[in-house]
């Protein structure tokens, strides 16, 4: 292929293929490569799991990496550091709820411009062991280097699961409902408004809060999975649209999501935002998205309101693989699905 | 205080107050944080260690973050994205040989530009495989994300190793030799061709290899840790000059390495830079820096040249804490120790 040919394939570079494609091609890659029996839970959920040899449980391992201007501006209104140290962990730790683990040791990386001032880069600590103690997580180290461009943050992080607890994508069934544990959308709400560039009203604070402040769903995963009825669950990082066909696809289904019964946060209708929009294609919401048998629903809904939680919100049902995936409007028409969540770096 | 008095602190920022003292300032907060006992080896060597319940062996897990323009450049010569991706994980089987550990499971971080070409990202996870593949290693997974900045990669690596086996920085003796597994300086001195702006002779390729393909010395760190009779081990990544500190202090010890001994690459004299300069302050050589009582230099000998590798090079001996860091003369005089390495990118 000449180099100009090569050229006009819209694909050739990171822009035009995009992230989640590249991550499937590296998927793909390491599957080739072979050697992955040791693998209880290999690429294509929200942790890898692999069993030490001896261990009762299994062990959970996951990663996440922040990059300023690609997931966060330091000019963000309510954007502090704290914040920025307790996001990068946290969002690791919805990753290990959502396999019904327990998070234990993480290690984080950080680049760090050379003229960042030693307060900002104390307070990404204070941040990380807020949450860390929140969490039950201990930070075991990491390395610090510098950076040329702007601050970046990634977390690895460890967990354990029992194996007759653990939950994956890939156990949904026909019929099964398919609920979360509240309301979605309210990150992305508090994105748009962040990156408005128009003054922020009062009401916008909670949306921001979800956005900046992610608080993972450990407790309400782990009483999910100790029912033994939850058949897939899944953290929503990504949005709706775009992680529900994955749970579908390590399933082997298809879902009809009925669009009157998605949770949206009132203060996004009270701004005039778009809330059901912004609820399916909204990302980093860190809500749990779950299925399972209809008759087993109360059992569901009193081990969260046992915690103090929200009861399930029902979005849906599983169908066929040959149905697809499908939004239900309430006068009976169906629309296909829509297209998934693009990071505001993107 | 005042704004303008805060500037004249020299380590307001972190140019100030320099990476190693960045990472000092946050272990000592870890520590404060307390609940550290799950933790057999704590922050301060060259990596974690736990024991996951059940399990025999100990689990070892480390991180490496390499940042474009920091520690290096793509238009290097003789860079290659598969080398990119063969030294990201590189760097991390090094920390977990150090511990006379086996490498297990990695994940992958990687930021990139918006214009990376495809080729280019496949040939760094071509490069990842290859290293995986090289040293028993599982790629279990990882994170892919937009970079406004340049190419940032950080790997996480679990290891195990049995809890006799373990080898830590902080077992060495008075009296102890102090020895290394190969030239030093070898890296640095290709770090120092490749940044001077001028033609690459032929000669310097061997130094321009160690610094853009390191091989860890995996093999030759478990042959150490099976023979029992290594006290304290570590990797040398930051240099002579730094790493030997860290040693002696988590031992509690001095040292003194005679000049003389220390180990070049015949290319660095060659090419007429100051091989032991480079020797003692150049960082990322990745052989292993340990220790043993002389009584059992035999044994270590035959350890390592059983490999087929080289036999330990003893390039000084361990003191009393209060005798200090010395570099000693052929001509009987002593030196103080010299300031450590700075990555090219500080």
């Amino acid at each position: 292929m000449t180099p100009d040919a090569r050229h006009q394939t819209p694909d050739h570079n990171l822009a035009g293929l995009g992230e989640k494609n590249l991550i499937e091609r590296f998927r793909t890659r390491l599957l080739q490569a072979g050697g992955r029996e040791a693998l209880v839970v290999d690429v294509g959920d929200d942790t890898a799991a692999f069993r030490v040899p001896g261990a009762e449980k299994l062990t959970l391992f996951t990663c996440d990496m922040m990059v300023e201007n690609q997931h966060f501006r330091r000019g963000w209104y309510g954007m502090t550091p704290v914040k920025l140290g307790w996001k990068a962990l946290a969002t690791n730790v919805s990753d290990i709820a959502a396999m019904g683990g327990r998070p234990t040791f993480a290690l984080v990386s950080v680049a760090l411009p050379k003229d960042t001032e030693i307060d900002y880069i104390d307070q990404i600590h204070v941040g990380l062991v807020q949450c860390a103690q929140a969490y039950g997580v201990i930070l075991a180290g990491g390395d610090t280097v510098g950076s040329p461009g702007g601050i970046v943050i990634d977390v690895s992080l460890l967990g354990e699961v029992a194996p007759e607890r653990i939950l994956r994508r890939s156990g949904a069934k026909v019929g099964d409902l398919v609920a979360v544990t509240g309301p979605l959308g309210a990150a992305a709400a508090g994105l748009q408004l962040l990156e408005s560039q128009q003054a922020i009203p009062p009401e916008a604070d909670i949306l921001i809060t979800a956005l900046l402040e992610p608080k993972p769903k450990l407790r309400e995963a782990q009483a999910l999975a100790a029912t033994g009825k939850v058949t897939a669950m899944m953290d929503l990082s990504d949005g709706l649209a775009e992680d529900l066909p994955r749970l579908c696809q390590e399933s082997g289904v298809g879902a009809t999501v009925a669009l009157a019964t998605l949770p949206v946060p009132a203060a996004s209708r009270k701004l005039g935002l778009d809330a059901v929009q912004l609820a399916l294609q909204g990302g980093e919401d860190y809500q749990l998205l779950f299925c399972f048998a209809p008759e087993n629903e109360a059992i569901i809904a009193d081990a969260l309101t046992a915690l103090g939680s929200a009861p399930p919100v029902v979005i849906g049902e599983i169908t066929p693989a040959e149905a697809g995936l499908k939004l239900s409007r309430a006068d009976g028409t169906t629309d296909e699905w829509p297209v998934g969540f693009q990071h505001f770096g993107e």
